[in-house]
């Protein structure tokens, strides 16, 4: 189909790579280069005039960078008469800054998704946003994907046995009952409340997790705070072992330290975000996102839905 | 005045500071950081509801992340009431990229209006723009001052005997016109031609140099490529000695080392790119537009017209 092409930028290539490999499709020729000041300089080397196009960019670290690329190839895109601009961000940075949870606080996740449709998006495709409000921040079409399947897959062919799912917050409940339910296991949650201000926080667990294995379960490790206090605080309450996953693997700061000394046995990741070397340790599972993306680019250019690639 | 308020963001603090001090108005307080995965993070930390906000940010290198800072303060802004949005961008970065100049590539400079505009700017108060046709890029006022009076000021006083003017290419003369109608001074262009493609290019100098001092002007230095061949060339067509000056001190990749080893004598440049350790060195001056900027905010906010600052 010569109607339909594929760029990448320089997020996430190999994911890109993987996803035209899928598809059965070169990628798209370009050059995303710097001018000598910094400046981003792009310029898209076939003729895509009428073209559907498909460009994959995650906006993850350094997320300003990434982002600006993805406008200005859109941009670019526009003026070259492309026909469609579909934008696929397997992560889409700044979602959680999606409310003022302060007064005087931006809005970035839906300054972002304004910007995206000012310089030319006529559709986004991503993965597991922060939370699914964001996909109303939109006017144009969203089409969300989930992490779950893939995760649930993994662990299902360890064949590990008395397992439990583990939401790490009440916020993440939902997700982890859609795991339980493709491994069918019970869940736990863990109930973080500070009795008083100043005053540290207390980590209960509510559901058994005596003598079982437990699996966290979150959408974003950043700083891997949270799940490694959540894995210890498992252990002390009589866990036998703990696993951790999530879809995209921001692993900040102190990220990749903190996991190396917690109890967690191995935590599973997807491509989203690429690992650096520097992140890429005996404990670390890098799953791919590259076939279902893949997928979801023949189902959208085909115009049937993507809502069966869940299942 | 308690409806005026002037911020400022990280590009360039030290200029924001002259600003304010010019009027008589303490810095807007705010704290502009970045999250452990280097994200924006901008939290303004007094009311500003129905107030007219100065925001100071040149987009200079990085200009990615300056430009992001800038677009998340705008929507903060914007959320927390302000009446009116007034960004005042001292160099305004991707002004180069404002036309395609080959197939298929962005029109960056106009991206960056659109950007602005849909996070809630509602004038725009700049510097010696690359082309003045970006004005037009804009669908809101704009208000663009320029550096050629501050630069020949200072060149008067140095009671320099004998000059004249130098256009470093065919697009600065009317710039070097000014200047020189400010200095009562000749011009002279340098004439850059290329005899056949992939031949290297013969400065021809149109005007008298001989015995002279050359000053050559220019909007932006870049790789300072362009001003050290002017310069090399003054002195071998028989110009007494050669300075240099511009508006905006990009100095990227190889500029210092190219100054510190060309025949120019003095660079002069204004601060609407702030200048690091490294770049500081004896041959360079720079000027402040820190009361030109200050006056401009004032001139604005008692809606009397800025051109008068010109002269
Ligand atoms: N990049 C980031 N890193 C850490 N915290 C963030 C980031 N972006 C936003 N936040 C904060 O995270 C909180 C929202 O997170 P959540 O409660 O998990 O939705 C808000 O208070 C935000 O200020
Ligand atoms: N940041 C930059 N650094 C160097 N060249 C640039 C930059 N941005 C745009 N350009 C190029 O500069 C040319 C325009 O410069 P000019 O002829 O001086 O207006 C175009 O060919 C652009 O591709």
């Amino acid at each position: 189909d010569d109607n339909l092409k594929v760029f990448t930028l320089n997020s996430n290539k190999d994911l890109a790579h993987e996803i035209t490999d899928h598809i059965g499709l070169e990628m798209g020729k370009t050059s995303v280069d710097r001018f000598s000041d910094g400046e981003v300089q792009i310029n898209i080397e076939e003729s895509i005039r009428g073209c559907d196009i498909y460009i994959i960019q995650s906006t993850c670290q350094p997320a300003n960078e990434h982002i600006m690329e993805l406008l200005i190839m859109i941009d670019a895109l526009k003026r070259a008469s492309a026909n469609a601009i579909n934008v696929v961000i397997p992560y889409y940075g700044y979602a959680r800054q999606d409310r003022k949870a302060r007064s005087r606080e931006p809005i970035t996740a839906k300054l972002v998704a304004n910007l995206l449709e000012t310089a030319g998006a006529t559709r986004v495709i991503t993965l597991d946003l922060h939370a699914t409000q964001i996909q109303g921040f939109f006017d144009i079409p969203v089409d969300q994907l989930v992490g779950v399947p893939i995760l649930s897959d993994y662990f299902r062919d360890k064949n590990l046995d008395d397992i439990v799912i583990v939401s790490p917050d009440h916020g993440g409940v939902v997700r982890a009952r859609k795991m339980a339910d493709r491994l069918k296991a019970p869940i736990a949650i863990i109930d973080k409340r500070r009795p008083k201000p100043n005053v540290s926080e207390v980590m209960n667990i509510v559901g058994n997790i005596e003598g079982k294995t437990a699996i966290i379960i979150d959408d974003i490790i950043d700083t891997a705070g949270t799940v490694t206090l959540a894995a210890n605080a498992m252990i002390e309450n009589g866990a036998k072992e703990v696993y951790a996953c999530c879809t995209h693997p921001v692993l900040s700061g102190p990220a990749i330290e903190r996991i190396k000394n917690s109890k967690i046995k191995e935590l599973v990741v997807t491509n989203s975000i690429p690992l650096p070397e520097e992140k890429r340790i005996d404990k670390i599972t890098q799953l791919s996102v590259g076939p279902l993306l893949g997928k979801a680019i023949i189902h959208v250019h085909e115009q049937r839905s993507v809502s069966e690639l869940f299942n």
